[in-house]
């Protein structure tokens, strides 16, 4: 039925045009299929008894608090333990340069509405992460690519994008979601280099950075920025804005993420947050908080490391045993993706249609995750989410369908 | 120190600038103020104990759901519970025409971000929610006006507006933040036949329908629509998007709130909400609907119109003894606020400094309620937050203050 609204949709919304994922993600809700499709952390690993502790003292000593309305830019106590783990990294921050937000997606949300303007270029990875071009197209962003190989972004093909120009560089140096790849210490060190000779600013987005499964921690972008220039002493220099989310490390049902950005870039966010949802419902921060503290977060991050990095070493055998020699993928050293990349002229998303009507097993088709096309021949694995059982038995389906086309093609 | 980002702000970032309001509200915040200037609900009237046993519940029947990502639409018996209680009014809706949003705030923002393109005209009464306003002037909104008086909206200066081609009337029917009035019956029949005439749809935004305190509940303007024409017999026409939330029947600190929409229009709202927060906390949903079962909902409500019945009774009996006969008000018959009018020539925002410094008492002026101007004379006073003392304290020292002045303005 026709109402008065169909004819009013403002331009963007034609940008936000429900992706193919979306679509391709419904069939793998089935309960028979075996899906790697999705992002989602283990539930094996949420500390729900925990949580029921830590809801009964939030309600028990500040039940009122809890409930009501908070401020925008987020619980001061939550804000200010983040400033310290931040600051564990040599950035000296303080809470006013933290805004709590309603998940990464929200950050995401909120830095288009506060700096892209139609027509705006972000440069960005390719492959990037797909929730980052669903929040920016609705702002009319445009963008420029840099392909990535096993090193991360290749910083030799960065030079000649950053003289068009951009706004902004968008990057994922840890456990890249979709390709699994990491940035070489190098390559972040030219990144932080060039963006500073061609004054563009980084949103650095690490989600993942704390669930490393072998290999030493390398420094996040914003900590080089701000030991770029000695004189500095490793203060923050604010030309690097960082993204990281309780989602992988607690638990995503909190949607709490937060932003570390210069304190002016803090104030538009807020700004644009009071239109955006007021605020972060406060008795999920308290509970974060709550759960966090004495140690917790630290001890549970282990546990984590420990359950998926067993994961990642299962979906690696099995792909070695059961894949044809014509596909190729990467060797996360953390994260929760892999990236697969089948011979030339393959289209992901056919496989996909084959494996989930055959086989009951599913991953992403990799080319929703270029800004501006190709890619067709890869896939995403996610190797958190279901398990050991399921993701060698998962494989080996997957193997399966691989097998046959590489013999059709051949044929 | 100036950094990268300070020259990159989009232009929609000129029109968040922080509003006076807030900056006026900061002042608010001591302990020694009486303020009526926020739209809180009473912490006293927050079922912390109930909101206890429903996340223990929760927890321990189904943690894991409860910590997961979930769907962008929302927790489906959360939905299912809102689409019965809707249909309760004789709107003929189901579950698939109910989104979840974190907060009414979202809600609105989710319409800007869908419907407005820059310099598109929204038809709002004057004044009008400032949270709305937030929300879509950064989707470069202007605005057209219509005036309100004791009976809502005046739908005599309605007409010659509408000739003006809005997007869509933005109408806030019962219990008007900040305005307190309530539009009539005969009223709201005039607007869907006038909207209806014109085709302009309509967004319905009603937080305090359900509270109360006199009078008879008179059907809301999407129920209204679905009687339009007799044929429909009662059906969801959809020309009215409607709005409401759990912030003021349950607690805000959830930021929880939900859109009864047209099919189509969810699905759009979806796909924004997918780049704007990917999914409301399923937490927060759970807990609140396990909160709500039972009836529970229907006996909180009776307590809260109760409290804040009797509180909006103290503030007009301490309005009547305190101020000074050139001031007026309204007497609401629900919701949280009545709407002060000081005489032609003052300045409510000169009389607020002058409140808060010398006798620690605070209320918001009203001239940030008005899209295009004037109201310079009007306050907003919010009546549900202060304790039945603070109220009659507070009016007493906000009458001394209009007493004095007054005076001066007759030497």
């Amino acid at each position: 039925m026709e109402t008065l609204w169909d004819r009013r949709y403002a331009q963007r919304t034609q940008r936000m045009a429900s992706s193919v994922i979306r679509e391709l993600l419904k069939l793998t809700e089935q309960p028979d299929i075996i899906s790697f499709a999705g992002g989602l952390p283990s539930p094996d690993v949420f500390p729900v008894d925990d949580f029921k502790a830590a809801c009964d003292r939030v309600l028990s000593t500040s039940g009122k608090q809890a409930l009501q309305y908070s401020t925008t830019e987020g619980y001061q106590p939550l804000r200010e333990m983040i400033a310290r783990h931040t600051a564990r990294y040599g950035i000296n921050i303080g809470p006013d340069n933290v805004l709590i937000t309603s998940g990464s997606q929200q950050a995401l949300d909120l830095i288009g509405k506060v700096f892209i303007n139609p027509g705006d270029h972000v440069l960005t990875e390719a492959p990037t992460y797909l929730g980052a071009l669903q929040a920016w197209n609705a702002y009319g962003a445009e963008y420029v690519t840099v392909p990535l190989d096993d090193d991360g972004m290749d910083t030799d093909a960065l030079e000649m994008v950053l003289r068009t120009g951009p706004k902004f560089i968008y990057a994922l140096p840890n456990f890249h979601n979709p390709a699994g790849v990491t940035m070489s210490l190098e390559r972040r060190r030219r990144l932080i280099e060039l963006a500073d000779r061609y004054g563009v600013p980084i949103i650095e987005d690490d989600p993942y950075g704390q669930l490393r499964y072998e290999g030493e921690h390398l420094p996040s972008l914003v900590a080089l920025d701000s030991q770029f220039r000695e004189e500095t002493g490793g203060s923050y220099r604010g030309n690097v804005i960082y993204l990281s989310t309780f989602s992988k490390i607690l638990a995503p049902g909190l949607r709490l993420a937060w932003v570390i950005a210069p304190q002016e870039v803090i104030r538009k966010l807020v700004q644009a947050k009071q239109g955006a949802d007021l605020n972060t419902a406060v008795f999920t921060q308290m509970v974060a908080h709550e759960v966090s503290r004495g140690g917790f977060l630290d001890r549970h991050i282990w546990l984590i490391r420990r359950i998926y990095g067993e994961r990642r070493n299962i979906m690696l055998e099995a792909m070695e045993q059961y894949f044809p020699s014509q596909v190729s993928w990467t060797h996360p050293k953390g994260g929760l993706f892999l990236w697969g990349t089948m011979p030339e002229g393959w289209d992901s998303a056919d496989v996909m249609k084959v494996a989930v009507e055959k086989k009951r097993v599913a991953f992403v088709p990799g080319g929703s995750f270029f800004p501006l096309g190709g890619g067709k021949n890869t896939m995403r694995l996610n190797f958190s989410n279901a398990s050991d059982e399921k993701i060698r038995e998962g494989i080996q389906r997957l193997g399966e369908i691989l097998h046959e086309l590489v013999e059709t093609t051949q044929k």
